[in-house]
């Protein structure tokens, strides 16, 4: 049996960092507010969203059809869902009376048998349940759920929470094994973690088995995605290619499913579910295929940016170490997916092969999807962009040299601001008898309890910016408990001390444990070297073979034509890069700048005009490079853009 | 103006070649008789062609619909072409009673007015011309007019070449500046080249001025392509994508165009179809123009096997440097209507930029297109190759490993074989007052005449195996002429020597030119170095850079994982390749192999699971590897492939 853990509670981080506490800010002041201007259609020259008007029409409040996406409805549960969390960190009472009333627009939406889809409300309720398979009713429910679920743990209001549970039995009426319910679930995953934590809040044990239902189900012979085609003569449209009904991980069971495999972001949405129900229902069998996924991810389909999705071709990953630079997918949701299911198997086992990818991602590939202004965000993450490439190349047409302002299919967006608004439950998880692990090295406090003790924990950093992490720790009165902190993956020298005395006991899964009896003012000093690595890829990882990349902490870096002017491919890093590092204040919000000698190779004597030329010694100049954190790309313009340099 | 030549006569030049000569032979025992069943689809397993099937209904000897593309005529136009060129190198009276039933039940065919195409025969003449950027009719025509002019001169009956002359007197009652007819031209071109070919043979100043019309309309305002468009309510699929009209070269006026874009065989057959024009009209702006796209495309947009069209998206050009190995499209078909273009541009001007090319495609991107045993055939022609990424990757799925025995769209097969029976007729150009240009070397014999003398010339050599050609010059009596040797690009060492005498001259344009009077038995000795070449790309060429690749001769190499073993992208050539270069006459139908020391990626390390690391110094095993010419490349099974090596 797996040890398991809990996060800590929205409500008891107060984040105070250097680094997070601007992106913290930023949601609040300006993603949140920027987000409702574009659910209600108010942000000139942006996609429509529909959002807020599919409800009004829902709810007899204005004429019309249905706009934009079939799975609008979860862009707004999304939005609320990030509100709730911001309201759990303290009071905002012009942000709750705009909830509110959404709320109640949402709850006038819904039907007296509970339904509650604008799509199917404005276009035939007699047509609902009737394609599973592409129409997202249960994927918007499941948002819907998470939203409830946070709305009521920030404000103890239960009207929404009342009208979800309400579709919740609706819904557990219809589907589940009896012959008279439809064998079905979702083509697009969320509802099975939402369920799971709408079963931590209720208790209500028809909620987990729903969830349960709804994640053996899948992939089960016979394929109900493949009867329902055949009823609707619709077939899906990725059979006949790769993906087949593995594009929904809705081929064999999930049980059986070794590699991670079709869309992204339903595979990690479901992933995070089997961990869920695996946790709570102690299935051995169901985690032990969690930790399979994780490792097909981690260890063979996972960009250095923590990205995941290799192929446009269904937003969706595609075999084992197939991961090009330049045609990558890399959504923002898949990352944000990918840290969903992290800190799922992190409450399962504090590994730090779990936290460290979580870092990863968060550091590098969740935040490079949103501008430093909050106010533009990208879909695609990609590693390498050339703008000339993305306009004339139409397999990279995906991929975007400059963030959009909103989307019509604007997933990203919203989840972004749930998972910065929510971004202190990750940092760290409890377990048994009180024992904490620190996962990420957030500035700021936590606040929770031990033995029903309070424990106040208070920590002062410059992370990721400089490696040295200070916490002082100061329960009511003293007691015993293990406080594990992480060693990072990156990390390959540290001290460690308590109160001034060395802490030499060597991590186990990534964690150093310290277990004692903890007064207060005790103080943890944890200093974690911070050099720039030079870092190569898997051999297998054809894309980067001959090249490196460079990270320093949990960031990884990119090099831009913002610094470095265009050609970047030109580039080698040389054998003797001479690394300089300048926290920069004024730059993209205050960063730290790599600087590197390098290698450009000089055209000089392809003067001849010849494409291809007998290798005579090729000339190289010296030149300074500057790297800036990948988060912080595409800030400055349109411009080249590369993770992975020339050796 | 240009100095102009003239090519030799398919019938003047007989093929003995240790290379060329089993192509030849295998294209008139195997090809052939291999495509007539494909014709009759009666090749088991593979597509039908129903191209014989089409004529017959047309001609009413069969009921039915029209079965396969548009453009299926062209197949059957490009079969009898190749059997005529056939036919012109020696009697074959089986297969000339063949091609006369055929050349019958085309005519068959043939509407009162002169009208001759089955797709609007079958499905309706009253919607014939309504569609000229999609349909094809131009294009089947042209190819129809090549078929019957080839067919005129290699047997002397005329039946043929008159059904389609009505045909063009149809169309050119059809189309013209006039305001009653239609101010149109073919989405797809060839009929310009074929035109021009007419106008060679008939004289009639008509035939000329049809090709010059449909040239010069085209792209002119307003768009024709945008009018009929409108008309049909039919917009191009390639409209908003970053070809647009330019797809099919119809964006604006072909004298003003400047990059080669769009559908890469239609580009070349356009520009061949400019080039001839240029040269009978004497029109230097036309010239200049092909000028530019010549450079457009072998200067920026050219693979090192001479193949063309970087992106599957429309088979077509993308942009400047944008030569991807492994997505590729490269069709068989592009390669042969560079090799098309590069004899028309030697026309204008004997240079050996043209020529250099026409080599490097033929002896590389062209004959890849075929199996050794004449039986199976390549579409795309990729620079590497990866079965699994074939398979599961979408974006490479037009990336085959194998060669397919025939194809829905089979415009590949017949225009090869209809190339190599004619390749005598690339392999000289006469010019002015006798002046012979040898271009490619080929062994054999070509007979022609300066001043009405006869003259023969003997070529004895194994090139591409071995760099000696001893030419032996045999005018009936002596004259004076020059005797122009092309110095190809790859050469940097050579010989060269008349009766032993050495000759001292610097090439010119790349041809050294030898003017004396010759006597019977006169001989050229040229002896070209062959060394192993490695060769690297334009530094703006980014999927090349730190890559290099060998060539011999014209015969650039590749090496396959048969010879290697799987994963040839962990291998790099290293800084001592100790080239051995051995010829094995049972390997692939006797091929010249190179082995080269390479060094191998050792992943022992890399156990760890990790796809990321700190790049501690890596660990390579030095390997021997080797290499063949690529065109030789996928006749032993499905494997990896790569032309691109690691330096």
């Amino acid at each position: 049996m797996q040890q398991i853990s809990y996060p800590a509670k929205i409500s008891q981080v107060t984040i105070a960092d250097s680094f997070w506490s601007r992106y913290v800010e930023l949601t609040r002041t300006q993603v949140l507010p920027y987000q409702w201007e574009a659910l209600n259609d108010r942000i000139p020259g942006a996609v429509p969203s529909y959002c807020i008007r599919n409800f009004r029409i829902a709810a007899g409040r204005q004429k019309g059809g249905h706009g934009g996406w079939v799975f609008q409805d979860s862009d707004l549960a999304k939005w609320i869902e990030a509100a709730a969390y911001v309201l759990m960190q303290g009071p905002d009472p012009e942000l709750e009376k705009n909830v509110d009333e959404t709320v109640d627009l949402v709850c006038a939406a819904q039907q007296s048998d509970g339904y509650l889809n604008t799509y199917y409300i404005i276009n035939g309720l007699e047509k609902r349940w009737t394609n599973l398979r592409d129409n997202h009713e249960l994927y918007c429910l499941g948002h819907l759920i998470e939203a409830a679920a946070a709305y009521f743990k920030a404000t103890g209001k239960d009207k929404f929470l009342n009208a979800v549970i309400r579709y919740v039995d609706l819904v557990d009426n219809t589907f589940g094994p009896e012959p008279h319910k439809l064998h079905g679930y979702p083509g697009h995953e969320v509802i099975e973690m939402a369920l799971a934590g709408l079963y931590d809040l209720t208790g209500d044990k028809k909620h987990l088995a729903l969830a349960k239902y709804f994640i053996d189900e899948r992939g089960r012979a016979p394929l109900y995605f493949t009867e329902e085609a055949e009823k609707n003569g619709n077939p899906s449209s990725w059979e006949g290619g790769p993906h087949g009904l593995q594009y929904y991980q809705a081929a064999l069971p999930v049980r059986e499913q070794r590699d991670a495999q079709g869309h992204a972001v339903r595979a990690v949405y479901l992933y995070s579910g089997m961990a869920d129900l695996g946790r709570l229902t102690a299935d051995n069998e169901l985690i032990a295929a969690c930790e399979k996924l994780w490792q097909s991810i981690t260890q063979k389909q996972m960009y250095i940016t923590g990205s995941i999705g290799s192929t446009a071709y269904g937003e969706a990953f595609s075999f084992d170490y197939d991961l090009p630079n330049d045609t990558v997918y890399g959504e923002t949701c898949a990352a944000i997916g990918l840290v969903f299911f992290a800190r799922r198997m992190l409450q399962l086992s504090p590994d730090s092969q779990y936290s460290d990818v979580m870092e990863r991602a968060l550091y590098n590939g969740v935040i490079s999807g949103m501008s430093l202004d909050g106010k533009s965000f990208f879909y695609v993450n990609p590693l390498e962009v050339i703008p000339e490439a993305s306009e004339k190349d139409f397999y990279k047409a995906h991929v975007k040299p400059e963030r959009q302002k909103w989307f019509g299919c604007a997933c990203c967006p919203p989840n972004l601001a749930r998972l910065l608004a929510s971004l202190g439950s990750y940092a760290y998880t409890l377990g048994e008898e009180g024992a904490l692990f620190m996962h990420l090295y957030l500035g700021g406090r936590f606040s929770h309890a031990v033995n029903k003790l309070p424990v106040d924990i208070q920590v002062n950093t410059n992370y990721p910016w400089e490696g040295s992490v200070t916490i002082r720790v100061s329960p009511q009165s003293p007691v015993s408990f293990t406080y594990a902190l992480r060693i990072p993956g990156w990390c390959s020298q540290y001290t460690l001390h308590v109160n001034g005395e060395p802490v030499n006991q060597a991590p186990g899964h990534g964690y150093v444990r310290i277990s004692r009896e903890w007064k207060t003012g005790d103080t943890i000093s944890f200093n974690m070297d911070m050099p720039v690595t030079v870092n190569i890829a898997h051999p297998m990882l054809r894309k980067n073979i001959g090249l490196a990349a460079l990270s320093r902490g949990p960031l990884v870096y990119c090099f831009e034509e913002a610094d470095n002017g265009p050609n970047l491919h030109l580039y080698s890093l040389g054998e003797h890069p001479n690394f300089q590092v300048q926290f920069k204040k004024e730059l993209l919000g205050g960063i730290q700048v790599i600087s590197s000698d390098s290698l450009l190779i000089d055209d000089y004597n392809w003067q001849e005009k010849n494409l291809y030329r007998n290798a005579a010694s090729e000339l190289y100049k010296k030149q300074r490079l500057t790297w800036i954190p990948y988060y912080a790309w595409a800030n400055r313009g349109k411009g080249e853009m590369r993770v992975w340099i020339h050796k």
